[in-house]
């Protein structure tokens, strides 16, 4: 078994998100080739407008892109309080010397970590590559089991 | 390492579905055996009774079926707005020509997609195989394990 | 490959858990080496109070871990309804014959499952090997690859 973690970054939940990218960056600085797949909500991680912003062609991909926030507005998977929480939590991190988001993201791209992007999803909410950032290419289910094929993978 | 994918559906969330059968049909087009565990939530994707109903027996499991709601009930795992969503994203598949979640389990099925159900959880929720379609046997961790092994697995 | 089995127990949920100590218990049973990594949420089913209590250093930490609650307050993913479905839900399983959350750790323990604790999130939440039962050690990502190698992984 050849040392490849792949992950699938469903979720767009600030805790779920560290989780990613805990994972990626560690296992990257292990000789790990890591591969992350973003989807659905997990497109809010990397998009290149943090903040909220009407994305997407069509009036529901537009709505839904708005609602769903950027990179700012990651929510926790609980306790959230209107967003207040991620902020708490950040606060917490650089408190304790352990590496926030941001940096986790960084230390990916760094360490040679591959992002992806799901067809399917950009289809449906009416977005493309251009509003993403360090993604290197788009595909579907067929390419995305060759990738992992061999590997570790997981749904996050 | 063969190819072979068995995915967990755990959750009854419409997103998750669509991940869920989107990777079923997709790995299954490419050959791969893919089985479906279906468990808890993610018994309404299957439930026989698409709408609301009071299944199972006992009064407990009848109000928890009636409250989980049935393949027309699955929500949104965020911003569900009291069931809007799911309908306005089927409604932009549609538009944007990417198969529904029916279509995607039809597909599923047709590629010879494997669908089973968890015991235990159908012990406590009070159902039995009559109340799901396409389920081909219930099925314990050992059993499950041993259909699994030396593919990749995932818990959805 | 070898039969092993590697967890990460992310969510604090109810059901969650149950779904995790599920497949810990049965696959230990058929003979699986069984390693489950607690972080975030998912240090709620093992903290050693079990009831709401302030741990952890600093004030924000307290906060959270006030918050979050301990093995008595696992909320349900869905319809949770304050906290009355789990304690429902355990009713279901007693009264069906099926083991409880409790009764699932006690033989997951008992069957040689190892657990683990993530470094990171102890550090973040200021708690310590002390706060919680059954664990073995504290691990990074480097040292989870290394136990999970070969087997297969689910994140939960």
């Amino acid at each position: 078994m050849s040392k490849k973690l792949s992950l699938i970054c469903f979720s767009g939940d600030f805790d779920k998100a560290v989780a990613t990218f805990t994972l990626a960056s560690g296992a990257a600085a292990v000789g790990y080739d890591v591969h992350i797949f973003f989807t659905f909500w997990g497109y809010n991680t990397i998009k290149k407008v943090k903040g909220r912003s009407a994305q997407g062609t069509g009036f529901l991909a537009k709505c839904f892109n708005f609602l769903m926030g950027g990179f700012n507005n990651l929510p926790l998977s609980r306790l959230n309080f209107g967003g207040i929480s991620p902020k708490l939590m950040t606060y917490m991190m650089k408190k304790n010397n352990v590496a926030t988001l941001e940096e986790l993201i960084d230390a990916s791209v760094a360490l040679g970590v591959q992002f992806y992007a799901c067809e399917m999803s950009m289809v449906i909410m009416g977005t493309s590559l251009n509003d993403f950032v360090h993604v290197k290419e788009t595909l579907g289910v067929a390419r995305f089991l060759e990738l992992a094929e061999g590997g570790q993978v997981l749904f996050i």
